[in-house]
């Protein structure tokens, strides 16, 4: 049984993951017969209230995550590589705020040092990799020296920003794919569109199928 | 194009909505072709530390409400059952918590009063419910005078509960769905058991086809 490690920001779009993302990426994997823990950052953020867009009070970000995966996630300095066959990253505003300083710096913002080592492990030992909405850009930021393919939708400061790491962006329709075969690096849009969430849910579905079996 | 009513109760299932039960409900009701509009009632209520399961400050429930639905979130007391084909209600301990104190009191539990105007109002003028997981109770509570036929799964205690409003318990299991075709009530078990998110899934999709149909 192949064994998938997620990476989660927080729960909820403008802070943390994105919930339909993330739940999506779960139903796939557990559809596709795989097994997978969640494991999540331990970092204290500025949360947003989701219905005034306001700011709201610090959360961590650990625990936040623990909402979407029903308690059962791990510190992601616990996130040992030798232990899964594939790596998955959802979006969310937390993707590029909390993994990395995307969201304020763009192509050349910081990664928090376990994600930036968690992500070239995989790419080193020819594991998959599948990112979701704008977490394909901190995938991006990684391992951009090498070429790789990706897709964050057809947003074209974003596809720009993505280019100044040295990858390649293919524009991608929000139930569809890009998948770097070459490179085992799997992104679809998702909520990068104003979607509906059987368009997102129909996209990460897609690709999960492959990534299950690349993994 | 049918429009379908959520009530959600919060975001995670220890102080609110199951998040991939609520998930599932969009992306099927999605899939379905169906509109949609989310409501939870404005509550302060205690947390819960889904990693710890230990109490946490208090949070609205409307506004952690509003991480699921990605801000579009109303009030419950603006929910208007005439402009609606059909309500339903996803579980979590939220809905046994926030919508009414079952989890509390059980059979003899208080409903807040726009939870039991709004299932009474869709009851009678022969709009289709549907709960989820715990949230058939908080329509026992409500229409167990009806004779009305539910769903929880096959947990002996709180089907004994349930029986004691006047409803009918039938066991389920997680990835089916029990119809009650008289009284257009649809209940479907989900984290009543200890499940994988692709039978969760698979028992609200079988459930909410129909459900949209009826409505």
């Amino acid at each position: 049984m192949k064994k998938i490690a997620l990476i989660l920001s927080g729960s909820g779009y403008l802070d943390g993951s994105e919930i339909t993302e993330a739940v999506s990426s779960l139903i796939c994997l557990s559809q596709a017969g795989a097994q997978f823990q969640c494991f999540a950052p331990r970092l204290t953020v500025a949360s947003v209230d989701h219905r005034t867009q306001s700011a709201g009070m610090p959360r961590d970000v650990l625990t936040e995550s623990a909402r979407i995966a029903r308690g059962e996630v791990l510190p992601l300095s616990e996130l040992n590589e030798a232990q899964f066959d594939g790596l998955l990253l959802p979006g969310g505003f937390g993707a590029a705020k909390n993994l990395c300083s995307w969201a304020e710096k763009g192509a050349g913002c910081e990664v928090l040092p376990d994600v930036e080592k968690i992500i070239t492990e995989f790419y080193k030992n020819q594991k998959p990799i599948a990112a979701i909405c704008i977490a394909p850009a901190v995938v991006a930021r990684v391992l951009g020296k090498h070429g790789i393919n990706v897709t964050i939708g057809n947003d074209p400061q974003t596809a720009q920003e993505i280019a100044k790491t040295g990858a390649i962006h293919e524009d991608c329709p929000v139930s569809d794919y890009v998948s770097d075969r070459d490179h085992r690096i799997l992104t679809t849009p998702a909520y990068m569109y104003e979607a509906k969430p059987h368009e997102v849910f129909a996209g990460i579905s897609k690709m999960i199928r492959e990534f299950v079996e690349l993994a």
